[in-house]
């Protein structure tokens, strides 16, 4: 096998998924599974528990994908823009698409798209969505007529601590902003079919889910040292590893480098704040996966470096051997050009990247 | 046109292009253009000025698309490891590999690999290459017998300053090192057909090039906020933008977002250190590609959110308009997943990613 390669732990990915299932199946909730981390269809199968009903989607070409597939239900999570309209439009109304302001959804409705529309709320994330109080919420409803299907919420706030009692403010805040717009809606007659918040944070750590009716997380399929760093898992549970080789010994420099930089790593850097020596990933054993106490410190495009404090590393990794790194960021560790993921049990499951 | 998309301004890359070869004939030397920036063919064809000859690639799925396209002289300016070796050796001699260590020399020549091979030495960036003066450099060239093709070094530590000066003190030892690893080779009798050093910043900025054979560079194409914040090329030279839509006002929070996250624009934040408020990027007029003022400040995987101080912002970019953005590292920015380049004078030229 070539370096660098992405190692997918099936066990590991198993039990991920399987816990996600379950913790949502015992809340009665749907699970919608965002398969911007994997863009995998047998991910994303095993993500459903075999359903290959409700995902999320980041992109219109995971949209295509996933619906040339068979997926049924699948929500483009990210603001819709007038020059998609075409491409959702093909898509159809498996396709469910998101506005959060007058403008767009009136350009919806004076398009000829006949795809369900979400409102995004800003829970506290301060990215996409309307705010809570905004007195346009109900005119834009409106203005969608029978294309209105629901409200969505994302607290990628969460992602900012390694508190689990932020964590769980931050999922009260998130359920109470999207219970609250909904019922905002109901109160006008309307109906509310969909009410969809979620992180991975949250949604392991919520307690209240009154009124809401699907969760979305992604990230908890792979996890990553961004995951572990802030409690949301454990080191052991990261099931995707980067495959490297070890092309070169600086000794005088006091490096050894790895071809795997930053189109392999990404240039993540988002686990430093609570894990200081995440680096851009964590070597780790090529067989038993286990951390060898060394980070990829710099990354150029193709080669990441790696500080060596004691020779004795050279001799443990000479040149031409092997490691797996734990990604810093899973997500973009996967998509940074890698056609396939190479299985823990001989399987190639492939993915998809991009924009067209 | 549907975003996020990528933007190529012919006119600039060829003037960026031409601009190098002019600089690289002056001086009477081989210019060997680095393809890890575009990989594009239709981009190399013009960095050779049509020879379609000497390019340097950073994969060996580059090797393989250049090599089919009738590109004749390739450099894998990498360090090859073993896993490498069968692929490497279907691409044959039209492929030269790099080592930097008298293991990874063995593992060649008792390989049966016949590619002419590169001994790189380090000339202070510390990540590969032997120090100048390491004893084991005549052993390495002597255990490569036939395929010993000469030497290369990259300063890459020019990209850490914004001072031309010190930029030509780089340049002078880049050039140095690889002389007098060349020197040391000629002296026990092997012919030294290549010497090749380069970095946009040293081949643009290096004085004395008495000794080498061939300059490298790549960014130099397109360039970007690192190059033009470091001095090493205008705003205006900036050839590569991305195009993006606004997809939401968030008045309440006092950001506007895009369509162009961290897969967009990359999470390269190395502009910074020399341009503060470059973020992930700078928003330029659609049109006129004047710089708006504005940056994107945070990036999530699809969404790219931008700061508004002035309330009129929201008037001159409406939602659903778009915007082109200069990118902080055109060449992480390109490889971000996109699979083609929309030319300004209205044609498509396909580009590749990853490694397969």
């Amino acid at each position: 096998m070539e370096t660098p390669a992405l190692i997918l732990d099936i066990d590991r990915l198993r039990i991920n998924a399987k816990r996600m299932l379950d913790h949502c199946a015992a809340r009665g909730i749907t699970l919608r599974p965002h398969v911007k981390t994997p863009k995998s269809v047998d991910v994303a199968k095993l993500a459903t528990g075999g359903r290959m009903s409700t995902i999320t989607v980041s992109t219109l070409a995971e949209a295509e994908h996933f619906a040339q597939a068979g997926f049924t239900d699948i929500l483009y999570a990210v603001g819709i823009a007038p020059n998609k309209f075409n491409r959702a439009k093909r898509i159809g109304p498996t396709l469910t698409v998101v506005v959060d302001s007058v403008e767009m959804a009136t350009a919806v409705a004076q398009s000829d798209l006949s795809n369900p529309v979400l409102i995004e709320i800003d829970c506290g994330e301060h990215r996409g969505g309307l705010p809570t109080n905004d007195p346009e919420l109900e005119h834009i409803a409106q203005k969608l007529g029978a294309q209105f299907a629901g409200i969505m919420s994302h607290a990628g706030q969460s992602y900012e601590t390694d508190e689990l009692a932020v964590v769980k403010e931050i999922a009260a805040r998130e359920v109470k902003a999207a219970r609250l717009a909904a019922n905002r809606l109901t109160q006008i007659g309307l109906t509310v079919g969909t009410v969809s918040i979620g992180s991975t944070p949250t949604v392991l750590h919520g307690d209240d889910l009154d009124g809401i009716t699907e969760l979305r997380a992604g990230i908890y399929l792979f996890h990553d040292l961004s995951q572990a760093a802030r409690n949301i898992c454990r080191f052991d549970d990261i099931a995707l590893t980067v495959l490297a080789s070890v092309i070169g010994h600086n000794r005088a420099a006091g490096v050894l480098t790895l071809d795997a930089g930053a189109l392999a790593m990404s240039k993540d850097i988002g686990a430093q704040k609570h894990l200081p020596n995440a680096g851009y990933g964590w070597l780790c054993d090529v067989e038993t996966v286990k951390p060898l106490g060394l980070s990829i410190d710099t990354v150029h495009q193709e080669h990441g470096t790696v500080k060596v404090r004691d020779p004795a590393v050279y001799d443990q990794l000479p040149i031409g051997s092997m490691v797996r790194v734990m990604p810093v960021h899973a997500c973009l560790t996967a998509a940074g050009g890698y056609g396939r993921y190479y299985l823990t049990d001989g399987h190639i499951w492939p993915r998809i990247d991009g924009w067209d």
